[in-house]
């Protein structure tokens, strides 16, 4: 691709705006700096050790990674303090964690004794230690501990497991509720004479509200530095803030009604916004009243019986996704840019990594 | 990866059972034989050079590609019959279908004098010429030509394009009233003195009714080489025919009714089952009462409240994807298997290609 301008571009492709990642960079690490929290974005959203860069020396402590494979692209490009928050099973993943530990601080996440059980003995047969956060459920009812003396509990346990130390708490995402719930279980561990270093939550949508809940000392996010169609509906952030579009072209305008664009789920995901009263797929921003009612794998179906200008067969729009961490796994390279004039074309270097 | 059991991978991992892919290619080769249908393949299920061939060499006059980087990677493999049925738009993707054209023998279809003039422009002053195919849209509501009449208009204007050959009309999916739709579009052709060398059909659900249409000569199906849970909802295929899983490790059991699976979106696509009352995110083979209720990128919710043995903590499962052709495609690679002993692993060479 030698265009210069994004309209320029063979779609569909996913357009990076680096304008806007940073400032959304900037006012998240200005947010935490205010409050003294640690700041360790999670990389899932973007995968590019470009950006994670941004982060660390805009004044990040370290990364956030869901994946081991996540985490080796990461250390492979120099970072050195790297957390996978995703309770690590299986033999090969204590393996490819000692090797990590070997190289850079590591530090992981778990809800139960198996897991750390798991990774202690090999860890310790490999003479590496990785930090261990008790993973607690403070609501989402996803992964974690179910009370804060289950926490405790599992901190006495792994505080006695050798390659593992003790290291503190986390949850996903903090809520109003997680705050009392991280207060007594912090209580509860150091009733048991052991010391909760770190507080660690997480999550773009209520992330400015961390220091409300006085308990939490470090903050993980990912969306925020993008942003997404979903981040809009729960009002975190602005349509201006999001730096993120899939440029797709109108391929078919088979009714006066429908548009079909060159962007379905494999480009934008089939992700709803799990917002209630939100429906589609995407949002135009040149077509603010056309509607992405269904998505097929290449295919995205637009109602424009709303739209003044309806678009024609050749046009280029620009589409927000709902959710852009998604989004972004699905393209081999995304295309950076400032004020549409194209900068430089990225590999996904974290992409896939199911593993 | 060295394990020669598919149970002894690394997870999560998507495993394709070659036997049954045998099974399926041989029985839908030998429909179409019976009824004298030329059968193409749709590789966008698969996206592997390796099931295309296996394709061809038992019967398949050509194959079928969504988009135009799925058909460079079979032309490079040594493919050299396709049809791309999607409209192209824009002149960097006529340029590499004149490329393509240089190469091996494309077809391509459209709905419109706008795609078919567009593509005419560039392929004529490269002095190719590529088969081109009037889609119609007989009762999907997706892309295509809203009339028999349409059709026939389209496809005189296509005749006069230089460039392109008109080479018939094309429809997806080809169900019941699709028979009566393309047999008046074909009559309404004829009529303006043009011969229509093809009709192609397209979608695995119907595809063992082709022939009841009474007008279609050839059959596009893609799904029905690999099969998933759409497809026994659908009730064209059975547990037994589905020839690829995705292997999840159980990584959480934080309540007794919960269990949290290393394979989400991310792995299995968020795409439901589009078919009333039938819920859920895949279907779990050693767990027939769990429900896989929901899906993050990375965790898998079952509930586990209605099965007599739960899974426990590093347990490893099946997962049958709902969706499976979206479910190859977040995948780098696959794992190959005959009744569980694994015989090769290959790279998913066409996945991506959004382009």
């Amino acid at each position: 691709m030698s265009a210069t301008r994004v309209e320029e571009l063979e779609t569909p492709v996913l357009t990076i705006d680096l304008d806007r990642v940073e400032r959304n960079i900037e006012s998240m690490q200005a947010y935490c700096d205010e409050h003294e929290l640690a700041f360790r974005p999670h990389t899932k959203t973007h995968k590019l050790p470009q950006v994670a860069r941004m982060q660390v020396d805009a004044g990040a402590v370290g990364l956030t990674c869901q994946k081991l494979g996540e985490a080796e692209v990461m250390a492979d490009a120099g970072f050195g303090d790297i957390m996978v928050t995703y309770p690590l099973v299986g033999w090969q993943k204590a393996e490819r964690l000692a090797d990590l530990a070997g190289r850079v601080a590591m530090s992981v996440v778990g809800d139960s004794a198996v897991v750390a059980g798991g990774l202690s003995e090999v860890l310790a047969e490999r003479g590496v230690t990785v930090d261990f956060l008790v993973e607690c459920d403070t609501g989402f009812g996803r992964t974690g501990v179910q009370t804060p003396v289950e926490a405790a509990e599992l901190a006495e346990c792994v505080s006695a497991l050798p390659g593992l130390r003790f290291a503190g708490l986390m949850t996903y995402p903090s809520l109003a509720p997680s705050g009392p719930w991280l207060k007594e279980a912090r209580a509860e561990t150091e009733k048991r004479g052991l010391e909760v270093a770190s507080v660690s939550g997480g999550g773009t949508p209520r992330a400015r509200h961390t220091h409300e809940l006085g308990v939490i000392t470090e903050l993980r996010a990912g969306t925020y530095v993008y942003g997404d169609r979903t981040c809009i509906a729960l009002d975190c952030m602005t349509l201006d803030d999001c730096a993120v579009h899939v440029l797709a072209t109108v391929v078919s305008r088979p009714t006066p009604d429908r548009a079909i664009l060159d962007t379905g789920s494999k480009a934008l995901t089939s992700d709803p916004v799990p917002v209630e009263g939100i429906d589609g797929f995407g949002y135009l921003l040149e077509h603010p009243e056309a509607a992405v009612y269904a998505l097929n794998e290449e295919h995205g179906y637009v109602d424009v019986s709303l739209c003044d200008a309806k678009p024609e067969v050749g046009d280029v729009v620009r589409v927000l996704p709902n959710h852009v961490c998604v989004a972004v796994n699905l393209q081999d390279d995304v295309v950076v840019h400032r004020s549409g004039e194209v900068v430089d074309i990225w590999p996904v270097a974290a992409r896939g990594k199911l593993r």
